[in-house]
């Protein structure tokens, strides 16, 4: 069960509205690297933690945490479309980059929402949730939150780089810094489960032995030629998951061409699929 | 560029045809945990790698590979298909699981595509490209492909215990095998890049010393009642980057209660929301 | 910002798990009139509110309590599946409802989440945050709060209807009841903000006197044969807002045909739009 | 069935073709608020309409109506497309909003369509059909389209208020005043069949003796130190419905934390989840 | 602009009512080879029909006969689900199916709908404007509309063989038979605009001379061991359009393996992308 | 199984980096009218394909190409984004199209790939895959290739339009040249099963004996007042698959309007619906 208080976990302050840098930061709400997706993801993930209690509350505080982040982002885009254009004849050379501002604008942050957030990213797209990942598997699920705290802050870094308001500065280093510990609180969450070697490969529930072992461990080539695959890490060595031992090589087919059956009649198929049209013909 | 062979990559063969099987088999086809995602993630990494050429390399080789396993597993679709119902008429007892057969299918395996694969998912949802990510960012990248494998393999194990087909299970132990390697393949070109200390926080070309290093390292709580965080490895010790210290607390909002201006003339809001309808009344 | 309790707002209680259910309930999650979508709606409305700011309050705190909500149906989803078959050689027998079990389920909920709630509705979909409708304008957006709680309590009903067991009555219930009040409670805050007449037509910001007043209560019949439209409350007497009076006509185009241009050299179209082919020729 | 007319339904003029309203346009039609959404909308609830045949007659001739509006916003798009850049090389100077045209147009609406309408909204989102809502309740249903009417005059008015075109103007006045009859329209509906107090809560037809009566006239409060939520007209006095009193209080979690079971053997979850490692070993 | 009549096109009967045929009809309605599709493309087609009047003439008329098309559909679907089973509870053995029917079923259409059809296709997916292929080219489009009337009749030809019921059976042998029509139609309309030769290539308004054309009809093999593709009518004689010979050839590479600059400074990549770590430290 | 050579198939080459261009070409990456699409589509229809072996050969083969044309491309989005702004700081008359670059670039461009291409389109809509057409009928999956190659090349040709940089023209003029071979490529295959005559209408396995062949060869008009539907080719004469002589006429409905008979009971319909309210009442 959740509950709110109305101020904001971190200050939101723009100093100069910048319409532009509001359709920017759309995509910190809604873009597939935004809160809405960890947030919900979080939450997905809690609510069906199966095991140990710790890693459901975790999830779960965490999640809490990123709705306040949404909240932050959304705050932020109405202060920077505070002086958006709304009309095609308003005066361009008022607005903070001349000459451009309506085109880089979404138009639908003005027509949908009066000059206000979201669930959209920089483009308008809205957010779908099938980007909501939480498989059951909770080392598997670390590592896609390991994956988004990633991109996310990539995206933090990115938008803190393209603006100059010091106030929009103050808040993505904050938010830059909770990016550093998700992505190390779920590195450590992975490290409490036993760590990469008792964890991977992912599900470790899977007996290894079943698998085609002599595959596990190569890393393959398909250059047309036959050449050799690009040498590193990956190509020799102690496998990362302590299990195997890398090797490489190219790729030849190992099965033969796939043989289908032809169309059944009156499966909506052309009659010189299924044999010669004056057959059919005799059929009806 | 790109060739092929119109060989299979490994033989893929199905004893008993069964249309439920199909259904469930394209999951790993069109979900997002399937194999056209990892497919066009690799290709659009490996297109847009900027920086040592070698990722760039390992990148497209590894998406050549990936059309292969989208190709087996259509292939294998289509044979678990081939005695499927398409009238609701046919004698349900000649099936595999008597009495929901027809239930059991992805009507348009039927109706659409005459009882072959389709690039959708196990529910009948098509494949959307929004969950093909590339960052620009080789980390995380790496990260989300270690997630990709993760979820992948889950996925590949649980088809497998679904059947008990000798051939499909023979083919699911060959993919599960690539998704093995996998898995160890990104996570060795991660520490081929120098490993998690040298790339965490990503991206690592943010300088730390200016984001708020006071939330970097703390794993926050959010109880209403303002009890501390369940504790794990991620609360205390050294952090996983190696670049800090973890500490827990209990969260107290920072910023104040937002303050958005009212709604302008002529943005289409309701009169009330401006002030005194009175009043509005009076500049029309 | 956003705090959490790990208890639930009210009892979730399975006594016979049916994965059949547990399909129906996903569509009260991530179905276009479930859980999500209202909880979204109020948090991006109320982060928008320009105005007084009790509304702002108000659709906060609902926001917030349906957070709650998406949680308990969460729970109901994955205690519904407990015993799920997750395998096509399981028992059947041993299901609530013989024979049609693993037909029944979403195959996303054993395939990609392991047998817990997913942000989709019955049928698989992902939810997406297109339908989350925040205007900017207070009254539009109470109107689809009203109609998202209304058809919110029509689902729930059904699911109510569907299922005999005593916990999840007990549950949907509880449901219903909040339906009931959020109903309510929007209506009541459009009578707050000064009922149907102070806020009809919406945006009642726009001067009604320029608008082409002739058309604006007047029901228009589009029967080919000129014949009248059915008659009702909407074709006499006095207006719902208290503007007009109700009149009814059959409509004839008062526009003429359109007339495009051609297509522009250069644009793509075929050489017969824009002229001879023959001129075409020559001209390149 | 349904019949044409060449004709426009009302005229539609563009004096001075601008393609950054084009491209605002583009939210009238295939935006959420859009014409394509309220008529299919009366289509699918018209010809699901159960119960008394008028309603039925009704929603199919608005229907039947709102073909027509697309049919003008579609030739008011591709009006103002007619001197739209087709290259980047053209004269910039030439267009109506200098300097950022073709940044203001999307890119669609002259790579795909050819300077024409698309069923996409202003920032090149297609419509999807999910946002049809026929629910087989006739009341729901009404309070659909009193909401999609709400947005759809706001978004009408925007349009209108950013546009100095005579002709533009002129056919969203009569675009406005039509929605001001539809807002009426649906509320009549209402009206005729009985009023707020006979259809409240939505469905009436479920027994409100049997839900959680305690809880279907109170607003809940979620504020996290338990103070009482924002009083208005919803929290006390007699519900809208007629049918309970007003009342507000704050929350406390009724429910326990949930207990999952934990992952089941072969379900492709963490063996960590399960129990111990050494213990999973020893199974397989 | 457009006018209703109440009655059907053609009559629709169901004489034995049938959930699961309702879900297979529902592809005919909101699947992409349904009848929305060709509706609104060639609506989008005729309202933007650029050049001689009788195209948009022509293509406007059709596209009101397909409303009545998505119409007659409708009604099947709502007439097929009248004895639906609404509750996991009520008699299975009382379906025209038995043991099967409620998993056999769109969940969508019972909880969302009340047993009507919806613009959704046989897997609940929601109908997306995307597939409106209106490119402002009328020989694209007809090429669009032959196909789309190619997998409409091969849908519908599917489901006629799917069922046994007389009164669906006459009403799919009407629809087939304006398929029939539809597909002829298009292609007489393109011999109208001058015929295959005249034509094609699409867009004829391109000048040959200047494509490369020693690629424009050479069948290109991509064998990887340089094996000459496989020979047709495709690979000699003279080409469909008239104007050229076909050859056929395996390919090599032309180009070189492309070259991207590194990422620049601030733009979120990772150190070692641009150069050493230690160099980026000294920077900051 | 599938094969890669570093190099690519043409020459790409980017004379004045454009990254309004960028965002242009990315149409003919993920547009429906793009690269991937044809690319899965092949590889679809070619996995799936039933019937003489050399259309799956063809089919495959093609598809390999495709998949070096979106490498093309996506190199060509790399080198056009080459100087484009990542802040919103940066000189804007440093780029090549003054005043509106960051306007006029899809900032996912940016903020999401790093300066990279995307499998999205001009507006930045991710691809789906519902645009996958391989319906199990070889005819009909020619008609969509035909489609696809005839709306893909004149999109080609529309970017050819707008842009002046010789790499760029030179590289279109390619791809353009190759839409030309497979435009004749794909009716060559028509004509190779036997032609138009001998495929349509498609499928050609249903006896068309069945169909109501009096509505077969009808161009019908719908006309609100009667008249003739406008004539042409399609019209009179022989129909173009040589199996019926076109004629023309008015319609008038043959259909009675429907009735559905009212919602159940426990249905979640309003009461009103039903019957009286009252008699509801006396139920519960």
């Amino acid at each position: 069960m959740y509950f709110n208080d109305p101020r904001l976990q971190y200050p939101v302050r723009v100093d100069r509205p910048n319409p532009a840098f509001a359709r920017a930061l759309q995509q910190a709400i809604g873009g597939v690297e935004g809160e809405i997706r960890v947030c919900m993801q979080y939450f997905f993930q809690g609510w069906g933690a199966r095991g140990p209690k710790k890693y459901r509350d975790m999830l779960l505080t965490t999640a809490t945490e990123e709705i306040g982040h949404i909240e932050m982002l959304a705050t932020a885009v109405a202060l920077n479309l505070e002086n958006a254009p709304i009309s095609l004849q308003e005066e361009i050379a008022a607005d903070p980059i001349a000459g451009s501002v309506l085109s880089g604008v979404n138009m639908k942050n003005i027509l949908s929402s009066g000059l206000n957030a979201m669930p959209v990213d920089s483009d308008g797209i809205p957010f779908d949730m099938s980007h909501i990942y939480a498989s059951g598997n909770i080392a598997a699920d670390l590592t896609a939150n390991i994956a988004a705290e990633s991109t996310g802050r990539v995206l933090a870094v990115r938008l803190h780089n393209m603006t100059d308001d010091p106030g929009m500065k103050d808040m993505l280093q904050f938010l830059i810094a909770r990016d550093t510990m998700h992505q190390n609180q779920w590195m450590a969450a992975l490290e409490d489960m036993g760590g990469v070697q008792e964890n991977f490969p992912i599900p470790n529930s899977h007996p290894q032995s079943e698998e085609k072992s002599e595959f596990a461990y190569t890393y393959l080539g398909f250059d047309r030629a036959g050449a050799p695959p690009v040498q590193g890490r990956w190509s020799e060595g102690p496998s990362i998951d302590g299990k195997g031992v890398f090797s490489s090589a190219p790729s030849e087919p190992m099965g033969e061409e796939p043989m289908l059956s032809p169309p059944r009649m009156g499966g909506g198929a052309q009659s010189g699929q299924m044999g010669a049209k004056s057959l059919i013909d005799k059929i009806f």
